[in-house]
């Protein structure tokens, strides 16, 4: 309206989750009035994630590296694969509970209605994992919706076939819920409960 | 913990206004998992405001150019000059009602204790406008709260001495609020309403 670069900005900062038209105009107008210097080095932060921020080979996991620090950890328990959905599970996991074992991320669930299928998952590299005879227990901690728990019964049936044994986190974590947004008890609970399937 | 370059990220998206470390935490998984293009043009866009748009120099509203586009208006009545604390304070005000005159943005209002008096208000070019007998009336719309109170009326004594006329938006605003978040109904009305002082 009254200024091309503010309008773009605007627009930019929309695509942000969870932003809609009046806070994107309040996050420009506070950049541009009182923080420039967050700005800059937002622009610096948000260039180098990126073009240096990509996935570890092994888990899926958002990495600088090839292979992330958790993956490439040794004091970690390699005979233990816990799966979820997100990297902000493995973020809330690593947060609020005592788990030492390793992860995979699927970075979204069985949705064939999306188009999402086991390859877009990543299984192939699950697999191939649960082939080489190290992984001992797989942890399933996909969300508990529909979805999550389709994607649990799947991944099942694929860790008989390797015979690798399963469990879920445990009921706790409340039902039709993001793991994300559980609190650290609940979660932590969770993961102490977990039954064998 | 697991990537500095999404770490650096998270923290740089604190800095934006009303937002915590989960929501920063999801903006950036958001950005690096499911939308790259949007934070390259997030990059682009920013970079672009923060080196292109200043302030105008006639009203200090933020603009691309020396002079902004409603300055350079010549269809806008010259004489009217509305004050107002902030530039999402304009834009509420063109979004909402028919006024068709020019502004003055002081980005900010008279507040001794934090260092904010007359000249960081640029209230030296506010006089400079009033000096050379353009301006007829000065429309008052601060917010309603007890500093934006006491800079109108500084302002009421500034314009008195230069022989302008001076009002004040009505009633209707309510009270203690912020005039940005005002439903356009109300602050229309406030527009139509406003009294003599």
């Amino acid at each position: 309206m009254f200024s091309r670069h503010v309008e773009s900005l605007i627009e930019a900062l929309k695509a942000l989750p969870g932003v809609g038209p009046r806070s994107a105009q309040r996050m420009a107008f506070h950049i541009l009035e009182r923080d420039r210097s967050g700005g800059e080095q937002l622009v610096r932060s948000l260039s180098a994630a990126l073009e240096k921020v990509g996935q570890c080979g092994r888990c899926r996991m958002l990495s600088d590296d090839d292979i992330c620090g958790i993956c490439r950890n040794p004091r970690r328990e390699q005979g233990l694969v816990c799966v979820v959905e997100s990297p902000a599970d493995v973020m809330a996991i690593e947060q609020a509970t005592a788990y030492q074992g390793l992860y995979f991320v699927l970075l979204g669930h069985l949705s064939p209605l999306d188009g999402i299928g086991p390859e877009e998952l990543g299984l192939d590299l699950l697999e191939s994992r649960l082939g080489d005879g190290t992984v001992e227990e797989l942890i399933l901690a996909t969300n508990p919706t529909v979805e999550g728990e389709a994607t649990a019964s799947y991944l099942t049936d694929i860790a008989r076939a390797h015979g690798v044994r399963t469990s879920r986190i445990a009921h706790g974590v409340p039902i039709g819920g993001e793991l994300e947004y559980v609190d650290g008890g609940t979660l932590s609970h969770a993961f102490q409960g977990r039954i064998q399937l």
